[in-house]
């Protein structure tokens, strides 16, 4: 069965919009280090979003494919090429028409997949506007939140856990590309780079050298498909039970 | 070579981001008929840019994936279930923002090909605001303002060319997407209906029945994979036309 | 009978406002070539604004006298002097802050007659936007949609019929100004110019040379009150049919 | 010589735009009491302009004819149907993108005439946000400021001078409709009411019988032409005054 | 009894919410000459706020601390160092969602107490759109309108009045200042200045040299703690009765 | 010396806005468990501001009084009364137009001290708009983002350590408000509720019963003044070092 909305006609949608949840992958458009492509937030959340579909009998809608600005300590920051960064009010809105079309056609659950740090504040600002004004039910999760001890366990094996924030283009990432597109993954480019560790503050303007020359934030090293199938089966199991309890 | 920036990763961005034009294809979440896909306006646009950017040697952005509200005349209007429609502030910020950070980055030629009907103004202002301020070169070409009376003639064979507003799910964009999709495309499903009339006016609120059903705005019949294949040619050669006299 | 709200009292007002449609005239301050004024579109709105009261008992709300910016291949663009244009978002919210109190005293029934051909897209906005919240039936009419091929052989009768888009200070409009305030209408410093092609995309930022010299966008040779006549009946008489088909 | 830049052609305006001083008349849609019409501050705002421009050698710009919402205690406020009121955002935008357009086309000098108590602050933001970013001199003046002593106490010889704000279709606005529109003055509808004193204080939401039933907020009693032309040739001169101190 | 928000638990103030008015004190950040504090407006909006409350049993909530753009000929205006002036929209959306809470919380009535001449407007637009969608009670006064001529006769003993514009810094708030946070008026750095007589315009951008050097409008020469007390009571003593009159 | 430019002059503010850092608290007005006061986060934001001048010889701007929505996870949310939220745009206007200010009266450097959670993406959002257009250097630090694991050790001597957003009303909250505002901590109105252990999902619209009655997030047992001092004096040395590694 197709569950991709993208591909289904609009009386295929119309049959199952007030029964079915509807999940949507957002993403960014973001630099992931020497080996990791740009959209890794889209494959990876619109990966997740799939997989929670089969479990869930939902509907996976078109992923949002620009995101907000990248920051340096979560995302290596606006300095990288080709990170191409919304504003904050423009995601709030983007995401807001979306979700209120969703419902005003009848849909009733909506499972918001976010694979990008940045976006999360703006997509709950969204979710706040809308359920104030329409009678849906809305959830928000992130995979990094999603993950259990014992898979993180697993995952670090050999590495440090550095911190959810500092695990951009680093382990879990590529582990969780190579499942959903591993042709992407150019483990021969990556090269490790000193420990970072941003200080605990922002600081603006953005200036060069506040990052890894890579990008990345953390190691790849010791990434594999087999963790990447760890994450995301376990991930997915997580979004189950948010689903169970949040969205039933 | 990868000409898809989603897979690329910045460093391979970068070394061409000053040289190469960016390609951005804007499509809708849009019904189209019982036969096409919510996404066709994606499919086309997308499809469209990477067959340019072999031509010039260009790069294709993430598509946008949601657009301007779909209009009873033009695309069937919001009362049918599955269209995700933006509003206008929303898509010209989201275009803007993504345009800026192009322009940010050092880019300094893009080509935006629209696949949606609604978006044309929209996109426009946004491009507008952008040339206002960053020194960048900008142009907005559609499919259908891009198809000469030689290929028009050949297409319309049977059935007669209705006008190209009313070219919704008709015998262009099926036959565009038996090339893009063809697994996408249900034959099978169509439903010739009358031949719709729109008033030369504009009503709110939108009300039911003033479109055709199916949401079909002419008939598909007659459309082809050869036709497709025509139509696409056709487009990118007067796409690569405008490109060598607007932005080299 | 006084029809005009500008001048009348709020009295009299009062006692028609949710019996008699309002009509809205909506035009813009563009350059109109060598020979005609720069309020062309809000003298032509304003003047089958007047006539469409007289046949259907309406009022004529004050005119909306700026509009949406001028693009060069439908209205010469942005470099002519005295070319004032609004943002979309201000026309948006202008035209909707509008529509919204005349639906708050009651009004009912609101006929919008547009003059500029930019300013379409951003009026339909208002309009969604407004008929979301307010009980209200709001129709726009731009009199180029509106004149029937009949009338169209008559006033192309020597010069080939170019565009809608083109006939930018052109026959149609120059005759109509003809009509409606003569003594603005210079004929004497009419120049014929090559005809212009603008190519099937749009380009920024605008650049000079991009249209002809003069701003009009196709020829005005011809132009005559009695096409002038023949026009603005014909419109305002489709203007009625629409009246009676969408409002009533 | 024409000075209404809306009669102009481009090429007109061309020839002046540098050296001669732009004049723009801002008003409103408001109810005028029983015996005035609703555009009463467009035609006061655009009479005035058309005699300044006379004494400086400038242009008038086609006047802003909606203006910011009514208040009760200055204009009757909201509750009086044909009021057609803006909100504060939108009247900014109008303002500021129509400055800018001149600006851009290379004014030096602006003149802003304002009839509308209502509308003074959100022009000021307007002109405010434009001369940070266009080097453009602007001016804003109201009519009710420029009335010298001597004039006041010509034009209250019988009735007490009640305060600018209540001049609301009083005697100065009555006397000067009739030096501009006299067609328009309907004497024998008004009636004497009970004198208004507003609270000192802001109410909302606004309420029924806060202000005069006729929405006059002081009398018309005793105005006249001599007292309109008394008034409107000292309130030019001020305007002179303040053209040659500010903008020379 | 406790009567600042700001100290109360939310259970303390759950349980007067509905009962009790809530007083909203405005001010501003902006220079006041060479002997008062930068925040003279928070200071005596604040003071007021906290005496009313005690006189009408109500909470005074927190302060908003910086307002709109200060102004020559009102308070000096955007050139002196530390004036720190927010944008139109910013203060109206400021307020508008503060009171939006207070309305959903279940608040009834709200007393704004404003002392920042500029603020008014934009406060009064933010009081407009709440009331349209929240049922709740409004009023905002500021201080300069509730001072009664005997009160004025009695301050202006030994300077003649010039205006409430210009009044910064000058008699009224200093002598304010003096009773409620006496250690902050310098009265040793006071300079007598030129009488200043602003034109009855204003112009945009704003340049050095408009308004006296130490950016009081008026002298504060006279100024003492009795006719503070004077004042304090003497305007409380009007809000009480507006309150009585408009809010119960 | 005073530090507060409240209490300045320009005139004093004058002398140092060059060389002098100037320090924003950002705050909330917010539930903070039936103990603690609803400003809880600007005492402690103004609080170790202040403290913080006096190390670095900076200035205390006025804090910003109101924050962003309060989320139930990290803050209690909006369903508890006296919670007064700002919509996220609001917030980054706020914020951007204060630091606007800032800039263009020539202040070279800034360090913002958060004090709420769920302020800080759109401070950040503010920060980037500002530093985009001005020459300006802004820090934000968030005080639990700057306590040392050696302090964390100390204060959590009993209670274990929950997580930086759930110590809300709770042991580290309580103790600083014992340093700074001891009479508005009320111990013994603390009731000890089961622990809170919020989903790692964001569910909307927020429904009663997520989150624990008091709106505590986790136990404020064992808070001390002593664990106060430790935590502020702490804190304000882990800002100093940011102060010399990223403002000097």
């Amino acid at each position: 069965m197709n569950r991709e909305m993208a591909k289904m006609t609009w009386k295929e949608f119309d049959q199952i919009k007030e029964t079915k949840p509807v999940i949507l992958p957002i993403g960014s458009m973001e630099q992931h280090g020497y080996h990791l492509p740009m959209q890794t937030d889209v494959i990876i959340s619109s990966g997740l979003a799939k997989m929670l579909a089969e479990q869930i009998d939902g509907i996976v809608a078109p992923p949002v494919n620009y995101g907000y600005k990248s920051q340096p300590s979560s995302g290596g920051g606006p300095l990288f090429p080709g990170t191409i960064d919304l504003n904050g009010v423009t995601l709030i809105q983007l995401v807001h028409d979306i979700l209120v079309e969703f419902a005003r056609d009848g849909v009733k659950k909506m499972f918001l997949v976010n694979g990008h740090f940045e976006n999360e504040p703006y997509i709950i600002e969204a979710m706040d506007m809308v359920t104030k004004e329409y009678d849906i039910q809305l959830v928000l999760a992130s995979w990094w939140d999603n993950i259990t001890d014992d898979v993180v366990e697993k995952v670090f094996d050999e590495v440090p856990f550095p911190s959810w924030a500092l695990e951009h283009a680093a382990i879990t990432e590529t582990s969780m590309v190579m499942v959903f597109a591993p042709e992407l993954v150019h483990m021969d480019r990556f090269v490790e780079e000193p420990v970072y560790h941003p200080g605990p503050y922002y600081k603006y303007p953005v200036q060069k050298g506040m990052v890894p020359d890579s990008g990345a934030l953390a190691t790849a090293r010791t990434s594999s498909l087999e963790k990447g199938e760890l994450l995301v089966h376990g991930i997915v199991d997580e979004f189950v039970k948010i689903y169970k309890e949040a969205l039933v």
